[in-house]
């Protein structure tokens, strides 16, 4: 399934390669790195696109480390890819033309903590579980959870989001400003600190989900929150997609704020049971999570229990103990493994696609017939208050029919998202894999304003060639 | 203090314009106006910078009447500039290189309401009470409110927001997707009705405060809200705008989720109590607003008095009528009267600052003893959840010397926000008034890429020329 690769950058040449990383080797010794064994853990992608490692990778510890790297690329015209935990799931991290990987796992310092503004200023690298131990004593968290243990570089980059979108939005809602080193190594500053701004052109919001194409993101200023008071985790199961996804709706139009509202189908909860030992009731199932004073969770609970019912949910339990709520929210957090377990040694291919939350119940249960006709396994999982969800599909990569019909079944899903007026990723981002639904979702005119920005911006097509914009 | 304009677009050839006008009257008859009267409140500013009206007016009643304006100026290189209801305050609709303003006034229709996805589509000239008024019987909202009863288009372009910012966030949180008319009269779609989206560059927030000068907005999506159950209101005086401050970071912190929290400056407060016959105590002034349940407000209202109270506040008294809510609000609606009524005859020059909240109390205060130094009147309303604030400055126009302490004044509020991390506009954009402060705020580099991103998408500098982007 290589193929889906729709962007075909150019190497460089040879020569210019050879001189770059001559360059990089003086500048920065056995930072330098090109083992082979380095340059494919830097192109590991948890997709069906072929690995494309870089030629070689640089252990950035500090911005003048970016700065360089970029100057000696540009200089060779040689390609230059930012790396941070490697999690992403649509190639983002391929290299198709070769060139430079700038890995920034050791840039992961939080350079200043403003608890009275709820903001804070860190490097790139830093993950969100990091960030979140070295906040806690100040009361505040970061809440963008995206399942992995991802870089806010990388998070930013891919407009990441997660389970607790509904409530906190998504990377795009939680970037205040950013530092980016653009092709000549100088370094646009994009924002202030300050909550509100209508200062010229969104630059933060354009570097936010460029996945690196437009430059490399040396600095972030995100905002935070205070941690809640109290935390109520509760489980409700449904007779239908529909009922659950209709309890949903009703709670957010009532404006109660859920802080986690997040879907199993039958199918996946009969996964969970078999993965985590439970007993749920193997129809659909909602896991929620309120966050707010002690009296706030409480009536948020009681409102949402009574919607629930009137949607067809069945018992409602709810609890504020971290034990209970841990336990509750196991099943959800090991459902990629459990997906793995259904058939060991298959692929596990994750996707996601977000439609308006009207569509969501329509677009939940003929994706689940569409599978059947296909003869195909794929658990769901939706971030249902935000009519985002992902399909985990079970996939033998030797068995040819099972990843046609595989890859015939992710076209499908794709088209019947934008079809009810929703978009081919709502939070894993275009890399390689969704180049090619693009110009379907927002026709041919936006592909040409974005071939004109990245044109605007990186002159040369050094930065993370071959990602989201096709070839035109 | 036209000097102020420091961006000098060169007007187009006689010729070219003569045969634009030749070509837009053969297409809109009567539709096209050339009348001086009608241009004039074309430029309407409510700045000190000098009105610079266009050559003529086109009322568009649909989104072909856009292209082929579009299309007829691109054409004969004629500028073109989009007029909603020319409440913008840094001389966004002016005209200094004339050219064709097309007016969108009877482009209000709305298009589409989606009360489960809390969204709806909407035509560009719309205004928001209209829109309000529109949607109030589907129980839902739209929330921003930047003062003026401005039209969603101009609200969008430059990136208004207003008092209850705090909650529901600025026009950048509350679009979801655009159709903009391209130089060449082709339309850009920049996104879906799905709430998240990660599908390649973000040409939403691109043209969300782009001011009219990257192309013309023809479609707008925007988020909806819930109307809440119950609203109160209250007011509170404080000792100092420090205890005003601390209660308001203290409130945020702990995650009172306030819809409107208003400061004035005692000077304010007095303006008012004598414009609207009140008895205030003229010491700083919180005003607040919560929306939700009745349990919630209840509750909210409580936890913000204790705060208050510890901060040095008086007298908390919250109400949810709405004849007392009404009251209430008067008197910080009729700010912008009370002032004017201080010095009848003066102009008032209204501009905006925005710092991160922890420096609010410093940068008011400073800006007081700054206005009592260069012994001008300047009455100070905030959006204090914000860190953003309003000086509403008197100024005689005939006194040149009150005129050039008033400049100066204006260098030094913005110099002193900018020094404190914050920026020199936080809601009222940058038109041609701010241009002199882009590059102290955000350095070069940002300028250069704001410059590249105006020739990636508007070669011809056709939109809206001579605003955001200072000259090189």
């Amino acid at each position: 399934m290589a193929t889906t690769n729709t962007n075909h950058p150019k190497r460089p040449e040879p020569q210019a390669l050879a001189s770059a990383i001559e360059a990089l080797a003086a500048r920065f010794g056995n930072r330098l790195i090109t083992s082979q064994a380095v340059r494919d853990q830097h192109a590991h992608t948890t997709t069906w696109l072929a690995p494309q490692p870089p030629d070689a990778v640089v252990m950035a510890q500090e911005t003048s480390d970016i700065q360089d790297v970029v100057r000696i690329c540009a200089k060779n015209s040689v390609p230059v890819i930012a790396f941070g935990t490697g999690t992403s799931l649509e190639g983002q991290v391929n290299a198709p033309a070769g060139g430079i990987c700038i890995d920034l796992r050791d840039m992961n310092q939080v350079l200043a903590v403003h608890p009275e503004d709820l903001d804070c200023v860190i490097q790139p690298g830093i993950t969100r579980k990091t960030l979140n131990e070295h906040l806690r004593d100040q009361g505040v968290f970061f809440p963008i959870d995206p399942g992995a243990d991802a870089s806010l570089g990388g998070m930013a980059s891919t407009r990441a989001s997660g389970t607790n979108a509904v409530r906190y939005g998504t990377m795009r809602d939680n970037v205040l400003a950013l530092k980016v080193v653009r092709g000549d190594g100088e370094i646009i500053t994009t924002g202030t600190r300050s909550k509100k701004s209508s200062a010229g052109y969104d630059l933060t919001h354009l570097f936010v989900g460029a996945e690196g194409t437009l430059g490399i993101i040396s600095e972030l200023t995100i905002k935070l929150r205070g941690i809640p008071e109290t935390i109520a985790a509760a489980a409700c199961s449904f007779d239908s997609v529909r009922g659950a996804c209709q309890a949903t709706i009703l709670a957010i139009q009532t404006g109660i704020p859920v802080a986690r509202i997040e879907l199993l189908n039958a199918e996946q909860v009969r996964a969970c049971n078999s993965y985590s030992k439970l007993s749920l009731p193997e129809t659909p199932l909602l896991l929620l999570e309120f966050h707010g004073s002690e009296n706030e969770v409480a009536e948020q609970s009681k409102n949402f229990s009574e919607i629930a019912k009137e949607c067809g949910g069945g018992d409602f339990t709810w609890t504020t103990r971290p034990e209970d709520r841990t336990k509750l929210w196991q099943a959800r957090h090991d459902a990629y493994w459990s997906v793995k377990a259904l058939r060991p040694g298959a692929g596990v291919v994750a996707t996601d696609v977000c439609v308006p939350i009207s569509r969501l119940a329509d677009c939940v249960t003929e994706t689940e017939e569409d599978l059947k006709r296909l003869r195909l396994q794929s658990p769901i999982v939706g971030h249902v208050g935000d009519g985002n969800f992902h399909c985990s599909l079970l996939c033998d990569v030797d068995d040819r029919d099972e990843m046609a019909r595989g890859e015939d079944f992710m076209h499908r899903l794709v088209e019947r998202a934008q079809a009810m007026g929703g978009t081919c990723t709502g939070e894993h981002g275009i890399g390689q894999g969704k180049q090619k639904y693009l110009k379907a979702e927002l026709g041919p005119e936006a592909l040409d304003a974005m071939r004109a920005l990245k044109q605007a911006l990186d002159p040369q097509n050094i930065f993370n060639p071959g990602k989201i914009v096709p070839a035109a």
